[in-house]
């Protein structure tokens, strides 16, 4: 079921490219490290239109370009060169389902957040010549991602929109996040991660309603806001979207992007200081929070927010909760384009005195 | 495990009375019906100072002794007396674990919160010659307990104060309700209920945790509330406090209370008309509303509360959350003693027309 699932029938076109060896974080080597990626619109002589958009959780480029991308749209291709990268681990980059054995399946080695932004930028230098972005932005793991590059890069970096992510996993964040990874593991189906083909659906199942439980809102549900979608009970559409979207899904990539969520911290660059890290962002910075979110909380972006220098916070309502992430709410969509339409049209942030 | 659990040295002193055959709502009838009750305080001559206080979920009458009821606060047994009594299926009334075979585990006949106010009001009335309460009120599923006997039995309810509880399950508190059942019923040692004794504890910790990661706060786990308990991590807390509520409990206990949770329903009076059978209630009622409930959602209880004619929402706030229940806040326990001290001392309602 994987390899169909990954696949350019389903999520193309996309385009790899291939990194070679890379040495991780953990002081592990990823052997052969491809980085899968889509883009739109055309790089300018300048390079300076550059908008860079890494994938979420479980999602890939395609539901970005489907979500975020398009004429007229604050993301339009006829004005930047959009970006937008696949994670390492969501199975269309290197991931546990698609890398040869023996470090394969769950002997992939464990990645972290700030690998992901390492090889990001090699990919967009060696690449496209690429050394400056225009706009960072990426929703949940995606917003983890777009924190890290603003703060380990700060001279690349022009532009931030972290979107319902925190740039580290709070307490509350780890513990419902190993919930969902208790769900795929308790499955007896999974046996240490050397599943066969489709066992681990009972499993999977499990963790798209724990996943859904709070990752939408209980107004969602009690006004019933899936109808618009075409399901007509909790039941119907807990099966028919959520669970329809994590079953056809490698359970060691979900793992292994659910465990490098929970390791998600900017603070690992600055020895644990977490304000020291946020102190290191030199972009302008939209931080979008969605205000009935369930994973990413209001007031703990807002904690984060507070220490980033020249960012300013930014709310968006919706039923969908932290879901609103995929798109199926045009309020949301709207409000996102206007935030994002704001902060591309604003100079590039006046150079700061360096931290003493 | 069940045995020693359910004994009078952990949860009593506790009487019982028999109810004998009971007619139940679905049709089914329970046979010899048993209630587990404990008195404080002494029953007035006019039986005026009667306060009920039934079970929430995976409690006893042990745990509303220890943080709801002595000298000082305002339920006082010096003033009232205080009958606390233990919802069916909750393990020291009849339930799944301990009535005889062939009725014994998931052979329990499924029960409602109707089932339960219906055999209190019989309880009453047999035992003591009660009639009349000056207050019943209860937390989550005692708070659905408490509404059902305002609506059911308007004329013998003087004061309510549901807390942190609604009168009908809502779409998203049946959704999130049928993750924690998924949990212990997705363990293979589960065997359709009937599992050996102890083994399916996989099961019973995974729903602990699921149960934690919504019914307390972002913020306790940020802020490591329970350090003042003395645990020293999440992990820790989600162990040493979450998972040993639930290990000894008997697995088709919990899942036949979920179910009666998840269809817990006043308006089943009504035909299914909500504001009708809110309508019915009569007594002076307090709604007490946990302001960062993720079970019971301040919206979802503010809904309800507009369609009670003679009754006042009343807020508290917890970085507990939905588990501030238990009495570990002090100033949750300061604010309900506070919101019952004042509830208590009100007139009884004065009375109403009745319905056209």
């Amino acid at each position: 079921m994987s390899d169909a699932y990954y696949s350019q029938e389903l999520h193309g076109p996309f385009e790899t490219f291939d990194l070679g060896d890379f040495e991780l974080e953990s002081g592990e080597k990823l052997r052969g490290l491809r980085l899968a990626y889509a883009t739109f619109g055309t790089l300018a002589a300048d390079k300076s239109n550059v908008v860079l958009f890494p994938s979420w959780y479980s999602g890939t480029s395609k539901i970005l370009e489907q979500a975020y991308v398009g004429p007229g749209r604050a993301l339009d291709p006829a004005k930047y060169f959009i970006v937008l990268v696949n994670q390492i681990g969501n199975g269309l980059s290197s991931a546990p389902n698609n890398v040869p054995p023996p470090f394969n399946g769950p002997r992939f080695p464990r990645i972290t957040i700030g690998d992901d932004v390492r090889a990001q930028q090699k990919f967009l230098s060696e690449k496209f010549g690429i050394e400056e972005l225009a706009l960072v932005l990426g929703g949940s793991m995606g917003a983890q991602q777009t924190l890290e590059w603003a703060a380990r890069f700060p001279e690349r970096v022009k532009r931030a929109a972290p979107i319902a992510g925190t740039a580290r996993a709070t307490a509350h964040n780890k513990f419902l996040v190993q919930t969902f990874i208790d769900a795929i593991t308790g499955d007896p189906a999974f046996e240490d991660g050397w599943f066969k083909p489709g066992a681990v659906h009972r499993g999977l199942r499990r963790h798209a309603r724990a996943f859904a439980a709070s990752g939408f809102t209980p107004q969602l549900f009690n006004e019933e806001g899936w109808r618009g979608l075409g399901f007509t009970t909790a039941e119907d559409f807990a099966t028919g979207f959520v669970e329809n979207h994590f079953l056809p899904q490698d359970a060691n990539n979900l793992l292994l992007l659910a465990q490098k969520w929970q390791r998600g911290d900017v603070a690992r660059q600055t020895g644990g200081d977490l304000a020291a890290a946020l102190a290191r962002i030199k972009a302008k910075t939209f931080v979008i929070a969605i205000e009935e979110d369930g994973f990413f909380p209001l007031d703990d972006i807002l904690a984060e927010q507070r220490l980033i220098a020249n960012s300013e916070l930014k709310r968006v309502s919706s039923i969908w909760g932290h879901l609103a992430l995929f798109g199926v709410d045009a309020g949301y969509n709207a409000a996102i384009d206007t935030y994002l339409g704001e902060l591309l049209a604003l100079p590039e942030a006046a150079p700061q005195a360096a931290a003493a």
